[in-house]
């Protein structure tokens, strides 16, 4: 890790400069897996599973027997591992339900927004050696609180056909309606354009390697949702003398296992932090099954010493990581300061990994500086806000005027007249009435 | 208008097919643009000012004299209007900040969510013969609310250089804090990389020809979120015998006055009305200014008779329209069951303008089916949604199994590391405190 003291004002934005991740590079080769699956559907879909996954598969869909089957090799200690998981994602993530009331804006002119879920979304979860099944969870569960009606699932499977049993079960325990044997640019332009076996879907979230993600971008483009830009993953730790280097070292760590292209990044105030962190990661670095991925990371990343706790809070804001991890004395009042970041974790005993598993919140957050304009995935994702008004006959009355005046400065004049003929039609009741009065 | 009398299921998908819009075909010349202005800065704008709009700019941003000198050319009865309306959308919007509560999802686990304002956002207003004003009161004033630290305008000027006065007007009542005589792919790119003059944002909102849908799309693939795919406008109006054919014609035409590729569609479980509404559209058509473009707006237009009100809901649900106005006796049931729409008006004086300018909510919609995954812009659009915890030891302890497990079981052994060293601690403190007991 590179160490930087005391960098100037105007260094930091080149010190900060993420390595670079780029896949418009991939976007022709992208675009015809795309046309070829939207145009031959499932046929496409398994020609590029013998191509690229080395796999023949035969029926796309788990069956009901393969759910059964993975569900016996699920041990009893990860399924209530699991249990746990769920139970708090539920929690945090049902929540964010809120049911706002309807406002009478005016009198008689009466407003509502209502929360609706997306029907139809697709979950994309990478494959690879390990099972990411907890993407399942955080992906999975907020679909089932918003209820959404179709929740599908695409995942590669493995050289022999399958799907990892744990993948399976997390499946089941989120409430995904239909899992798919689909990976990669496929899986995206399955549930882009629908297939024979797969149904189109309106949303698509979840992780993937730049060419999922150049898919994810291009059917974005025109013809359905995704859940934000993805990038490699990030953490960035704030200490000052309070911090425990053992700690702050194995939260670079698991930030650096993920990826060569990873990024951790640790701002003291504390010099004297400096060298037991970079002690401590050289210990524990060495006991990792995923050492050498781990150290290339960590070329990427740095130690950056500043002098104040506001200069760090100033920096995150520029950075803007994925993961913020607070380790000082008075966490909450650094904390108060960020605007820019997708998770906070606050102080020695809130590793970035009760996130990423267990604490409740959401691990499916904006990389690459995103977090200055996106948030991570949360209910929100999985439901539009659709508004609803009624005016009664008085209500238009009482708005007329703006309306009929705002609409002609814009030269709209069936803007207008729209609430004329309602105008003139009371009217004309009215007068009708009188004279049967008279 | 076509009328199509109760088609058959199947044929619903090709009758509820949009004029197609692909922006895709001049995303080279846009890019091209895009990398002028992202590496020329002001120079590169103010040629395309020359060159686009027949303009030379010396100075790209409005200053105070012409924001006063606006405010006076404005009459009083219109700033009242906008008053009106400026207090509406307020009271809607600001309805829509939720505070949630800290959540304890396991004992000891403490998670919240903090909205958070985007820090700095630009909003775009097209220019041409008629000042949109509207939309500028529709983007500002939820970043307002929302409380963006910086919030900038683009619009072009006209060709003596000066913006029309009652977008100066509504962008101070707005609280916009700059604006610049900007407009097309240059205005774009302008906020998505800033220049000398102009900042750079963090999300860009607001409407606008093919150009600048390109240059959105092209600008969020990688440096910058924007509020949402952009289409021609469109509404739908679901009727039975108790519509008035009058109203119904004038929202039909108040949609069609937008421009060629707008869409209007009737759907009617009345086949009675279909006359009396060809006739009120025919007599209204004759009146209006801007009757020529309306007129060729009709002719993507469609008058579509059902059988019962069910069918009427299901078809609305699969085209997702941008504006939805139910005029049927018991339009709450009805509105029950809508999914898929941008925002919807209720009864028989609910016209579409009044959302357009003044009842509250918002104007800037889901178009072109994107309704189904996207909400309109609301105070949501301008904030993010942070995640805060904080563990004690005793929580992260209990929350250690279940993190330990599910980060080993996906081959992740630095992710369980973090755990296991916060509790190797506890367990040195425990020791070394019952030696001292000794």
């Amino acid at each position: 890790m590179r160490v930087i003291k005391y960098p100037a004002r105007e260094t930091w934005a080149s010190l900060l400069t993420r390595p670079s991740f780029d896949s418009t590079s991939l976007f022709e080769t992208v675009q015809k897996i795309l046309d070829d699956v939207r145009f031959n559907g499932d046929k496409a879909v398994k020609n590029y599973a013998k191509l690229f996954d080395k796999v023949s598969i035969d029926d796309l869909e788990v069956t009901k027997e393969e759910m059964l089957e993975a569900e016996k090799l699920v041990t009893i200690n990860l399924k209530q591992a699991i249990e746990m998981a769920r139970r708090n994602i539920w929690k945090f993530h049902s929540e964010q339900q809120q049911e706002l009331p309807e406002i009478q804006t005016s009198p008689g002119v009466y407003c509502w927004q209502k929360a609706i879920a997306i029907e139809k979304v697709g979950l994309y979860v990478p494959g690879g050696t390990a099972p990411l099944f907890s993407t399942v969870l955080m992906l999975g569960i907020p679909a089932q609180i918003a209820e959404c009606k179709e929740v599908i699932l695409c995942t590669p499977p493995n050289n022999e056909g399958k799907i990892h049993p744990v993948v399976l079960y997390a499946a089941k325990v989120a409430g995904i309606h239909r899992i798919f044997k689909i990976g990669g640019t496929q899986a995206i332009a399955a549930m882009a354009y629908g297939t024979e076996s797969v149904p189109k879907v309106y949303k698509i979230f979840g992780p993937g390697n730049q060419y999922v993600t150049a898919a994810k971008q291009l059917v974005s483009l025109r013809d359905v949702a995704i859940d934000m830009p993805a990038g490699p993953s990030e953490v960035e730790v704030i200490a000052d003398d309070s911090a425990n280097p053992v700690f702050v070292a194995a939260d670079l760590l698991s930030q650096a296992e993920h990826g060569v292209d990873s990024q951790s990044i640790l701002i003291t105030v504390s010099e004297n932090l400096v060298e037991p962190v970079l002690e401590q990661i050289e210990l524990q670095l060495i006991q990792l099954p995923r050492k050498d991925l781990a150290r290339k990371a960590l070329e990427n990343s740095k130690i950056i010493v500043l002098k104040t706790l506001e200069e760090a809070v100033a920096m995150t804001n520029e950075y803007a990581p994925e993961h913020l991890i607070i380790s000082t004395r008075y966490f909450m009042g650094v904390a108060a300061n960020i605007v820019n970041a997708g998770s906070v974790f606050l102080g020695n005993y809130t590793p970035e990994s009760a996130g990423d598993y267990a604490s409740g919140t959401n691990h499916t957050l904006p990389t690459n500086g995103h977090a200055k304009a996106y948030s991570g995935v949360n209910l929100d994702s999985f439901v539009r806000k659709v508004t609803f008004q009624q005016i009664t006959q008085e209500g238009l009355t009482n708005l007329s005027n703006a309306i009929i005046l705002m609409a002609e400065n814009e030269e709209l004049m069936a803007h207008s007249n729209a609430v004329k003929v309602r105008l003139q039609e009371e009217k004309e009741v009215e007068e009708r009435l009188s004279s049967h009065r008279r």
